[in-house]
């Protein structure tokens, strides 16, 4: 699949390495490839970056995996998203007052909900945004795999796609959660999570739903 | 152990069972014990009814088994708390606009903190709030018992009470998230359980933290 990643901080870069690895064709968006090519971070087994402006024009499938208070702005930046899929991986986390940060937005709406808005014509679907970075396409490294994904989101194609995507990935447990408005309880996990991030004293877990 | 248990509803009445199940000396608490007696649901296997004047003050153990919105008034209501271990299983689900509920408190503060504030010298620990009434005390009813359990709470030692009746229950993962300040993430979660019961049309599923 042709593949745009936006975001070129921990997410995006290890989404962008993971999913080349998988053989799709992978581009990471960014508003200033010279900029982000001299970052220490960046290193050459990256995929290509791509500034920002038509870098999903030839897009099946477009990841935001930017800071969720910058990812409408960002996905806007990339071109009309009307027929895309977006993978939407962020969390609107608010970091203003320190840790643990708060949520822009919470309980009667959500940021994967405000993106849909904001983005006509686009199919959003919310993923992976309930687990650190390393783990999402590589399930496998928690517990032999053996673990939980959910999907939400209001365009059955387009969470076909990315179940497609997240089986190919090795998921063996996809929970579809029905409408993107799910997406308020996906996002709402994450202060839990960090919470048992500390006690842990580890990011390297998941949650299993035992049923 | 003598336990207080607030709350005639099904929670209540399956905590109640369970603990006098565990060989706890249990009573339940109600504003009107004959009312309460003459409900279709109720039943003579139950733990005895007493009135809520004065119901803790013999207690070791005070269970918040009340529906979150009215749980503050209720604990006023069986006496002075201070001293006492509070278990506080409650969620704060506002039903007001239909189903999904919301949250009445989130984010910056939780249920678990507003008890704590408004019942001084109590000693609140949050557990239990993040799974059906019936795997609370019974966790081999899921997954023979292999998911996770959380405790949070300021009072270590009140922690540790808690700790011990949920092994003594069978718990084996006992994941203790710090100060009581982690029940905001511990509340938060309702809304992605609930999803996650409408997805699976079954309440009979508990999150096991895989690491």
């Amino acid at each position: 699949m042709r593949i745009t990643v936006v975001g070129t901080g921990a997410v995006g870069r290890t989404l962008g390495t993971a999913l080349a690895a998988l053989g799709h064709d992978v581009v990471i968006a960014t508003r200033d490839p010279e900029a982000t090519r001299g970052r220490p971070e960046w290193d050459g087994g990256l995929p290509p970056l791509v500034p920002m402006p038509g870098a999903a024009d030839d897009a099946e499938l477009v990841v935001n995996a930017t800071a969720g208070t910058v990812s409408l702005d960002a996905l806007r930046a990339v071109g009309d998203l009307a027929g895309k899929v977006v993978l939407d991986v962020s969390n609107p986390l608010d970091f203003s007052a320190g840790f643990p940060p708060t949520l822009a937005v919470k309980d009667t709406d959500s940021l994967a909900e405000q993106l849909q808005r904001g983005l006509p014509g686009a199919r959003v679907v919310k993923a992976l945004n309930t687990m650190t970075a390393g783990v999402m396409l590589e399930p496998g490294l928690v517990g032999n795999g053996d673990t939980t994904v959910f999907v939400a989101g209001d365009d059955e194609e387009a969470k076909g796609v990315v179940t497609g995507l997240l089986e190919a990935a090795g998921w063996r447990d996809v929970l579809d959660l029905g409408p993107l408005e799910a997406a308020r309880g996906l996002e709402m996990w994450l202060p839990l999570w960090l919470r048992i991030m500390g006690a842990l004293g580890t990011a390297s877990f998941n949650l299993k739903i035992v049923r």
